[in-house]
């Protein structure tokens, strides 16, 4: 496992595969590929965060409670207006909330500090320079970095975008993951059952896995074992894709056709033949003139978790987003566990508390019972070492979560 | 607050607003309107978990690794085909991993247990009935509940589909939510910004956050405080969306014209006028004619807060989601922290470990400035109840997130 992924690391470095602009109303969900800089001072002019008198602050210097200063009204400003008021000596306008300040002015004294007595108003209280005025680029400066490339885009960065005015948006590219399965037995579902077939599971489920890291899927259904079919989906594959996900083939085997095709297509071919873990042996990874193709085991379960174990990781970078941390959870296992001979053994485990609040972990079964109903039962595995003879039934494990929000189901559990 | 969500519950009740039948590649994110039921066993038929020989447990009893039984070659099954094999008594067929156990066998034997001389096949263990062998429907009964509704669909349960031939999934309609802002001040994002004029945040902001919430937005852009226009854009948006939302409307005041409006377009009108919260006290609720109607503060962080407080829960439930219990991470706060009088306060925090690895919250204003770059800064926010003094600097405190993956970050500075 350690070796695969040394290899891997060794022969192909992710990276987003490009970027595109999209509007606005499309930004959401999406990668920024670019650094985004405010071209305007947000807010972009001298705006008043009260409703009251837009005044010169050294015309209120003195005024007190029982000593207020009288000054003259000379207009009102509204939001949304160009202000026509001037603000002189001696003189205020009406301002309301949001409003720009108009020319003159420096400060807004606060309504309940005053009193309308026809075109004059009595100031109650002394209001300093810049008083209840916020300033013409106090939030965003022009040239400012609001956001910053990489992340990814919440309503908050939404709305940040649209405070800046930023209607077009440079995101990553989704990459593009071609998949298809292969095997004599495995048909499309929707077809009818013929004897000895039974539907393809895992093109729709990698296909939905591909789509959770942020990237296209070109599901290309089922391809048979034969070496021409199998070349010719695979050059096609690679015409069209960014990377390559092939799942199965268990009768002929895809440590004979795939690796022996994929070393016909370009260098330098397979990269890693094999993976001593358990499940996902026959996990083969090859490098076709700069393009992964992973050919994953045909097995659901096994290769939904080889995907998660190898691919998941890639995918996530070349999608241009950060990785996450695996979150794990502190659980106790409900049964002695035994790792595969000489083989590091991942277990798909289901968790739930018991009643004194400890985190269970059982075992989901991935062997030939159970392989489909047990796939959406599972929240996530733990991992037995080639050195490690087992691991004791009520012994104290770190179980990585598949799905992020299995740790929030766990936490409404514990609340009830 | 409490009295506002009592009056909410009590007039309305979210209910997922629909369901639509979409394709098996579509179905990933949405969520099951419907048991799904298999048609079919799973596995269709009795399969091969072993490369081997089918044969009849009975012939192999008493085979021992030094007394053989000697049987006769008859054929083999391949995977994907219907066996045209037929296993009698003193027989056997071979057979691959995951072909269909011809008639007449019932166990199959481990090629690592035989040697094959010509035509005849030496066995060197005995096995019992069933051994080796997946019987149909032991994965998947016919007439069994696959899943159930209102699971969103993962890459697992898109599996769990397919394995089942179930390639129409009928899933919980997208609820329409049409959202405008108000404000002589706001233009559309990507217009010239003339004087007195601010790019419009709110209608951008929530109509993401209502896409996160498993909703369709409708951004019917900016509408003028006018009786009239706004009378015709409530009208518009209540004919075609399941839930209205509004925000801003500073100058006139949603307290003045939006409430007024609301009530002459049907009963039982607004509902609930003003909560005593901090942010969004002005955050005014109406039901018309089985419609809620939000008219949110127009302040974008504030309208943010009473989304999530108020809005997000219902568009949750009526997406037929279910909802996630809130994930709350104790922190220490950084600063004391006063309420606004009389009033709920939720503050608006930054989450960061320090040195000690503590997790501090540090408040993120709200106020008149930094009201747009803060907003995608917040982690999360806390509450000071009405009764609170103040919460003093250094004190433990309960922040809840507003997004989930946080909570991993928080990990990996931890991890660091």
């Amino acid at each position: 496992m350690d070796e695969a992924k040394r290899i891997l690391a060794g022969s192909f470095t992710p990276r987003p595969v490009g970027s595109e602009v999209v509007a606005l109303s499309d930004a959401y969900g999406r990668v920024l590929a670019d650094d985004v800089v405010s071209s305007f001072d947000i807010p972009p002019f001298n705006r008043s965060t009260v409703d009251g008198y837009a005044v010169k602050a050294s015309d209120t210097f003195g005024a007190e409670e029982n000593c207020p200063v009288t000054l003259r009204l000379t207009g009102r400003v509204n939001v949304g207006e160009a202000p026509k008021a001037r603000v002189q000596k001696g003189t205020l306008a009406e301002i309301v909330t949001g409003a720009p300040i108009p020319e003159g002015a420096d400060a807004v004294v606060m309504i309940e500090y005053t009193e309308r007595k026809g075109d004059s108003v009595l100031v109650r209280q002394a209001f300093s320079q810049g008083e209840n005025v916020m300033k013409a680029g106090s939030d965003i400066r022009k040239g400012e970095t609001v956001l910053k490339k990489g992340i990814t885009l919440s309503p908050y960065e939404i709305g940040a975008l649209a405070a800046i005015g930023s209607v077009k948006t440079k995101v990553y590219e989704r990459p593009i993951v071609a998949i298809f399965s292969t095997g004599a037995e495995v048909i499309e579902p929707g077809k009818s059952l013929a004897p000895g077939k039974i539907f393809d599971i895992n093109a729709h489920a990698l296909s939905a896995a591909v789509e959770e890291c942020g990237c296209e899927s070109r599901n290309m259904g089922i391809v048979q074992d034969q070496p021409n079919q199998m070349k010719t989906a695979l050059q096609k594959a690679l015409k069209t894709a960014d990377l390559v996900i092939t799942s199965g083939g268990v009768s002929v085997g895809p440590t004979d056709i795939i690796p022996k095709v994929l070393n016909t297509l370009g260098k330098p071919g397979v990269v890693v033949y094999g993976v001593a873990i358990r499940p996902g042996k026959p996990t083969t990874i090859a490098l076709v003139n700069g393009i992964l193709v992973f050919s994953l085991p045909g097995h659901p379960a096994s290769s939904l978790m080889i995907f998660h174990l190898f691919v998941r990781p890639i995918l996530i970078c070349m999608a241009g987003r950060r990785e996450q941390e695996a979150v794990t959870v502190k659980s106790v296992v409900s049964e002695r566990l035994f790792p595969a001979r000489g083989r590091r053994t991942y277990v798909t485990v289901t968790l739930r508390k018991d009643q004194s609040g400890r985190i269970v972990a059982s075992p989901v079964s991935t062997g030939s019972s159970g392989a489909i109903t047990t796939l959406s039962k599972a929240d996530g595995f733990l991992i037995i070492r080639e050195n490690q003879q087992f691991i004791e039934k009520g012994s104290c494990v770190e179980v990585e979560l598949f799905k992020l929000n299995t740790y929030s189901s766990l936490m409404r559990e514990e609340a009830q």
